[in-house]
């Protein structure tokens, strides 16, 4: 024990009494620090024979001071110093907060990613951060319709609880599809989600444990990025090419570490709109089963492919290694919140668990409403309706993009989804280059926040899912001032210190 | 290195490489069990010397044993077994996952509240396990018109992406009730949740960290219990009686404890039907400012008083110490999944943070009917219409349980809320119980599950919320019946060991 406090000068013969004394130097040695948050003080017995007083007032001087919450006592082991600093009337009322709250230190990408929610989308800003499609796509007349029959019909129950898994129904019209494009084969392997965005939260909870080792795509859809980091995983990011996640790159991390989930979007990837080439998925499975390793696999932008035709999910060939999440969000609006996940075996029932314990069950009355929408059969009739739409979108922006970006940038066609990505040839402040964007009436999403690791190059992703050919074109046209304007200044040390 | 590998009388003649036999003498030796997960392999360069081979051989030795998934490699460390077995095709193809996923031990509560979902709800079972209200009261009529009207109104909006913190107008609407109930002043303190049993897990998780000390009332809201015993941390129960949580027994434990959070349901509380007094709920924000913890006000039942009079709510007097989480489950309907927390300071951002990550957000759909219902002021004339109604079956209950088990359980009047807490005179085996009660066509919730320990006092929660008084009475009826079949088991043990 370093305490160290002189407690014989005390005044035995004034007004106040020899506790209140006591207290004080313990309340002032505790404050400056001179007494450690977790030390243990003296015995009462040592107390009392320090300060030459009774052991009874030793044991109240004690009490006050747990009373006044500078101390605390723990049975059998003695009274400690506390760590969190007692309520004071004079201080910041919320000070106490961040001294109780656990470490939560958001990374670049989390910033980014609630950023985007937040960023400026009045009317004369062109949003090329946005991903989502153009509402008037979605079909509000139908779900209207449907809503409004499915309370007429159903009575209480579309708002009376369901079970964790979700309404059977709808899980029976996800497996229908889950069989023709072999993310499952029966509705059992189904759990319904608040989309995809929680589906793949759910399968962190259930999968990861602080201290693993998880792999995903560099770049990739920052929520993953997210979910895996909140998880205390060590998250390692292996490239991204134009046949997808470089599989030796990931097979050197595999001779290195115990790898316990790899993350991909084995179609239409975001933010590159590729696709995992065929003999690379099949590695990727042969070392998911030789490994044991989960593939978590997002197909929520693989539905959304210019040809229309689809590859069988990665699912299809190792069901209890690969967990498959998806949604409706890119094709009836993702503010409805349903989305799910497909997967067996024991981490089946756990992800049952932690939904149940997460917010009970996704919206009864969303999921009769995807129920009756999916039946109706007209989801693929909307799909074949707006994929080819979304082809021409993003020919437009890429014309748009080597006109107005074309010494600046590379970029690749991609096979389907909402998103460009470009990588910058040389390097530039993402950061500066958002801020004048923002000046310059345009938004982008910085491509270092979808990187596992921020890299010397700079990127961005751009979305054409929401946008008309011609604000499109504004867009970027803006985009290349904003770029001129931080090249210019960076050329210029003596401004770019004051910009 | 405990390792004892005779590598020194390898067949240099025959038909088999050498690094075959090697690669077959470490594969054994790993699946015996001679050589440990985690231990190390002697260098490629000792390998070479001991087996009398050239290194080469050593390294093409290790590097099969990894590509079989029996080894890994960490840089500049060495060559390690690995913990995880390889793949093989004869064995169970889940066992690997088992062996990988992390530990997840549900407590007897979780698996309570699991089953609660399961329980048999066939028409000739009295439930009176289910908690929610008979779905005949929800305005399902009136939220089926408003969902038609907000879908030809708002197009595609409701449909689109919010921010996590929710849709503006129906934080505004709540923030509303918040300043006449006592538990918010702006809209900028509400978050929007898809149901309580959210807003309380993005507490848990915002606040608690593993190993923390937490304390909630015994018994409580299974939802409660495991979300603090899935954030890791200690959880000690304090009892409640007719006053609410008994707040010398926590000030017992907030002088051994550095506690994080005290959970409390301040009015109705689930299951007792009691409120927290108000010199007790003084005295609890005393000790909150004092010794800088969070309370967690659960107010979902709240708002069912049966005398419809409502006392201010415990964040209204300490609102950086109390977080407050509500619902509109308990009214129109717990499918719609709508529930909201109220919180201030550092907390508050986290919260936002937190269900970002878990959601995105709670379905756009939904929260444009709640708003709309809310702003209608339908909402207040439905409580007002139904709460008389539940005081009137809570006295059916109690009168039905004093007819037929009135020597067997004590029971108090609740002062609101769905159910009644009985406690056995008694001990009586509650797992047997259930059993027996469901033969005999009748569930409830088992006193246990709602305990942060199993105590030796046997009890049992009953709701009366959904059924019919005659119901209502033929199910304590047949409680009744089973308790008698236990008891009669139970004095004749040759048999029970047969049940």
């Amino acid at each position: 024990m370093s305490y160290n406090l002189d407690l014989t000068d005390l005044d035995r013969q004034g007004g106040r009494s020899v506790t209140a004394q006591l207290v004080e130097r313990f309340r002032a040695a505790i404050d400056s620090g001179a007494l450690a948050p977790g030390e243990k003080l003296p015995t009462t017995r040592a107390l009392a024979e320090q300060a030459s007083i009774n052991h009874l007032t030793a044991v109240r001087v004690y009490r006050r001071l747990a009373e006044q919450g500078y101390v605390t006592a723990a049975v059998g082991r003695g009274t400690f110093v506390r760590s969190v600093p007692p309520a004071d009337g004079e201080r910041d009322p919320v000070d106490w907060q961040s001294a109780v709250l656990p470490e939560l230190r958001p990374s670049y990408s989390n910033e980014i990613f609630l950023a985007s929610y937040m960023l400026p989308s009045e009317p004369g800003i062109v949003s090329l951060a946005t991903g989502s499609p153009d509402p008037a796509i979605y079909p509000s007349a139908a779900l209207g319709r449907i809503a409004a029959e499915v309370l007429a019909e159903g009575g209480g129950e579309p708002l009376s609880y369901l079970d964790p898994d979700g309404l059977p129904e709808l899980r029976e019209e996800i497996a229908e599809r889950g069989r023709a494009l072999g993310f499952s084969q029966t509705a059992d392997e189904i759990l319904v989600t608040s989309g995809a965005r929680q589906a793949i939260d759910l399968v962190c909870r259930s999968v990861v444990a602080p201290g693993d080792v998880v792999v995903c795509e560099s770049p990739t859809f920052i929520g993953i990025l997210s979910s895996l980091q909140f998880s205390g995983a060590r998250v390692i990011g292996v490239p991204v090419d134009d046949e997808g996640l470089d599989v030796d790159a990931l097979e050197r991390i595999l001779a290195r570490h115990e790898v316990k989930l790899v993350a991909v979007q084995s179609g239409c990837q975001n933010p590159t709109g590729r696709d995992l080439s065929p003999a690379r998925a099949q590695r990727l499975l042969e070392l998911a089963r030789e490994r044991s390793f989960f593939v978590l696999d997002d197909g929520v932008y693989a539905t959304v492919r210019f040809d229309g035709r689809h590859r069988p999910r990665l699912r299809h060939e190792l069901p209890d290694h690969v967990i498959y999440v998806d949604s409706l969000s890119k094709t009836i609006g993702g503010g409805l919140r349903i989305g799910w996940v497909a997967a067996s075996g024991p981490v089946r029932q756990r992800l049952t668990w932690i939904k149940l314990h997460s917010d009970t069950h996704t919206s009864s009355l969303t999921q009769h409403v995807a129920h009756r929408w999916l039946a109706s059969g007209e989801h693929e009739r909307l799909l074949d309706a707006t994929n080819p739409g979304y082809a021409h979108r993003c020919d437009a922006l890429l014309a748009s993009v080597e006109r107005h970006l074309g010494d600046e940038v590379r970029v690749r066609r991609p096979v389907g989804g909402h998103h460009l990505w470009l990588t910058f040839r040389q390097p530039i402040d993402e950061r500066a280059l958002l801020s004048e964007a923002i000046r310059c009436g345009v938004t982008f999403l910085p491509g270092n926040a979808m990187l596992a690791e921020p890299s010397g190059t700079a990127a961005m992703r751009i979305s054409f899912a929401r946008l008309a050919v011609e604000e499109l074109d504004e867009g970027v046209r803006r985009l290349a001032k904003a770029v001129r304007a931080v090249r210019h200044r960076a050329s210029r040390p003596g401004l770019a210190a004051l910009s």
